[in-house]
């Protein structure tokens, strides 16, 4: 049973997740419908994200810059598609400085055309190539109904626009990206997931081919995580938009965007948390070990201040000394919050010389020597780390159901909820008759499917490979 | 003579500006008038001034959040002088998600408003204030003309919101956040300034105090280059916000704001340029030191490389080995760029076992045994750095002119322009006359001003203290 008070993780995930969001103090709703306030609790986790991330793009050569925030209409419909894609969801400035606009301004929901607009002002040659550009920023897409972190009309993201002088290159980047992004949620967020390419009708709005990082939720569903387009020579086509090549010749540069946001952090409450609240992994937490001495004054506390001071060289460490609250409620408030580790520190185990430490993930207890915390906690953040990434791996295989035939996919989409591996003609029709009759949909098409010859779940037709279907957020 | 095409700095300052950010490649025009691209090289002066306060920040206790860049516009009608001061400038959404909306959003042009509506709703005792407070940030203000980072619609801050229950908490934190600019201002971007207190008139609106930093540019002009609000209890009794107090009593919070904005890059640029473009302080510089092997292969630049590997633990280091481009053309691209240090080495300064470094901000050069290049890199860094606050401070205590009569005042005006300390009556009539009439403003009273008695110099009535004039940006 929980401790505080949640709905319950096993029965009602969105209801325990808006618990969680609320009562951890990561974020709260705006006044204005589909909007949030990320509340310092969740910003810091953003903000570990971002360090991990930020490092990894510079070391790949990719520069940071800032691009506007307000698009004139005109641009985005330079490319049918894209703006067949955002239209509807477009929030658009009609009054700046007391005036009606001559032309509407909309407030980016992505900034390929604002940023391919400069580029092309900014190159003439092959030599202004590759163009290796990232920004972290805010956007919006219009929604009526607020899910926190998953779905708002405003989040954060970064989102990397580079452009080369060949497919090649520009794959390369594609691949690079989706890599980083791998890397971001395996090694920093311990989420696995599954890299693959999406079809035609769940593609971005405008891009040749995108690339997804597909990671199972605890109720079945899957989180489109993260994705890479390669956008090929649509956008700078569109924008009529070429350099000189090497031998004179008219090139077309092709251009790939990457985009990685807030709605990761919807993605790690639910994948690792429990009955008790949130379970963060020690890399990202923005408190990794919490002290709690009991009482919270004289010998205990003396103690946990050395400790932390100990033990503040290599983790980030907060000495809850909060009076007028008992250890019991501070317990349960630093599980809701997911700190990976607790040590309790009483005036007896001070005498005794040991503290008892506690883990977040498996609740597991036990009695450490003053001597032996440091390296404990050291062993012990490992451990939780890549335990949480295993157990996150294991309940995805797990879940995953390899089926042959419509009947099984259908059985699979009524009881057991996961990703199904089946066979799929490719044909757009087929994927939209799955959809309606079981509300599953392509998730991607693994980037390590084996070919293999089979036959369409939907219509039995000629198969190659298998493609993951499933419930999506 | 410029080496680069810039107008001149001595005579011709806005031009040589514009002509530096886009020849730099620091920033760009937008095509929404009003707005910029801030390219690059320009951003990472942002994101290395964002980690030096972030960290300040941090050490302070003030946590970042995030909040929403929509708001209400019955929110910013809730406090009359903010909402006066602020209804002109402000850029309107009215259509979202296709729909026309039944209440108009702003977008923010400062957050107090939205913060403080979600602050009253997370407390309600005394025991949940001080609420510290920060976000990193776009905002928006409405300017038809754009002058390049330093007056565009769009532009990046940080803004700190805190509340606290007494009014001497709230003044601690406006004064630090004061104090906490200047250490910027002085230590990372090498600018001298003034601490001091606006006039009423000139105060930001919904404010009861506003301090400021106030610089002196080139031309004689001052920056103000960032301000902390003192707000006084005006924002939380607009808001009817009040916590339960110790004694079960009533108490209104006592608030304030502190911003500091991508406006700073322009008095960066600005304070410390000469004739051949930009020159960066080390702390701030993207890159430190340039290195040139002439020619741009062979020994010299396998040297080139090994003395950049060396450097490259404690300095932030490029190689320019680009082949096409002569040692003066690269010299001149890397004078305008402002990189404080400059290597040169040549085939016969590596038999000969030395290198030239060339200084940017005196253009000094001097020979140096490869065994020396980095101790006198890092001296040379530190002379820099100290010599360019150094230096504007001497220009800016130079062009400090203390006047005792209106005639005085406007002869200051008219020949030499800088700060005019005076008397002044503190009467906005009189402030108002001396600005139709000189073009003058009050920048601010120092906060060093000693007491002294005098007559105004508008009117000749009774004045306590000195204030500091002049023209502003």
């Amino acid at each position: 049973m929980a401790k505080t008070q949640l709905a319950d993780f096993n029965t009602s995930l969105s209801e325990w997740f808006n618990d969680v969001v609320l009562k951890a103090e990561l974020a709260d709703y705006a006044p204005v419908k589909g909007c949030m306030v990320i509340r310092p609790y969740g910003y810091a986790l953003w903000e570990s994200i971002q360090q991990f991330m930020d490092k990894l793009i510079k070391e790949r050569g990719v520069k940071n810059a800032y691009f506007p925030l307000f698009i004139p209409m005109h641009f985005l419909e330079k490319e049918k598609e894209h703006v067949a894609g955002f239209a509807p969801e477009l929030a658009v400035v009609t009054i700046g400085g007391g005036e009606e606009l001559t032309e509407k301004l909309a407030v980016r929901p992505t900034s390929e055309t604002i940023m391919y607009e400069m580029y092309k002002k900014w190159t003439s040659s092959w030599r202004d190539l590759p163009i290796l550009v990232n920004q972290w920023c805010n956007i919006v897409r219009w929604e009526k109904r607020t899910y926190l972190f998953l779905r708002t009309s405003e989040f954060l993201w970064q989102e990397g626009h580079c452009a080369h002088a060949t497919h090649e290159e520009n794959m390369d980047t594609v691949m690079w990206a989706l890599n980083m992004y791998e890397q971001t949620y395996n090694e920093h967020l311990a989420i696995y997931g599954i890299k693959g390419k999406k079809s035609n009708s769940e593609k971005f709005a405008g891009a040749g081919d995108t690339y997804t990082f597909e990671s199972l939720m605890p109720n079945g569903k899957s989180l489109q995580s993260c994705t890479s387009h390669d956008l090929g020579q649509n956008f700078s086509k569109s924008f009529d938009w070429s350099v000189q090549g090497k031998n004179s010749e008219k090139v077309y540069p092709h251009q790939n965007s990457w985009g990685f946001s807030t709605r990761s952090i919807g993605g790690l409450i639910m994948t690792h948390g429990d009955v008790n609240g949130l379970v963060l992994p020690p890399s990202v937490a923005p408190t990794q070990v919490v002290i709690v001495p009991i009482p919270a004054h004289e010998k205990a506390s003396i103690k946990a201040k050395e400790i932390s001071q100990e033990l503040k060289a290599s983790f980030r460490v907060e000495v809850d000394e909060r009076e007028g609250e008992s250890a019991g409620f501070k317990f349960n408030k630093w599980e809701l919050k997911g700190v990976p580790l607790r040590i309790e520190i009483g005036d007896r185990d001070v005498d005794g010389g040991t503290v008892i430490i506690c883990r977040r993930d498996t609740s597991e207890k036990i009695t450490v020597p003053f001597d032996k915390i440091s390296s404990i906690i050291t062993k012990l953040a490992k451990e939780i780390q890549t335990g949480l990434l295993e157990k996150h791996k294991k309940f995805t295989l797990d879940h995953t159901f390899k089926v042959d035939t419509y009947d099984e996919f259908k059985k699979v989409m009524e009881t057991s909820r996961g990703f199904i591996s089946a066979h799929w003609c490719e044909n757009p029709e087929c994927e939209a008759k799955i959809k309606t009759e079981t509300l599953a949909t392509t998730r991607c098409l693994p980037l390590d499917a084996p070919e293999e010859e089979g036959n369409c779940v939907g219509c039995g037709g000629v198969s190659t490979h298998r493609w993951l279907f499933g419930l999506s957020y």
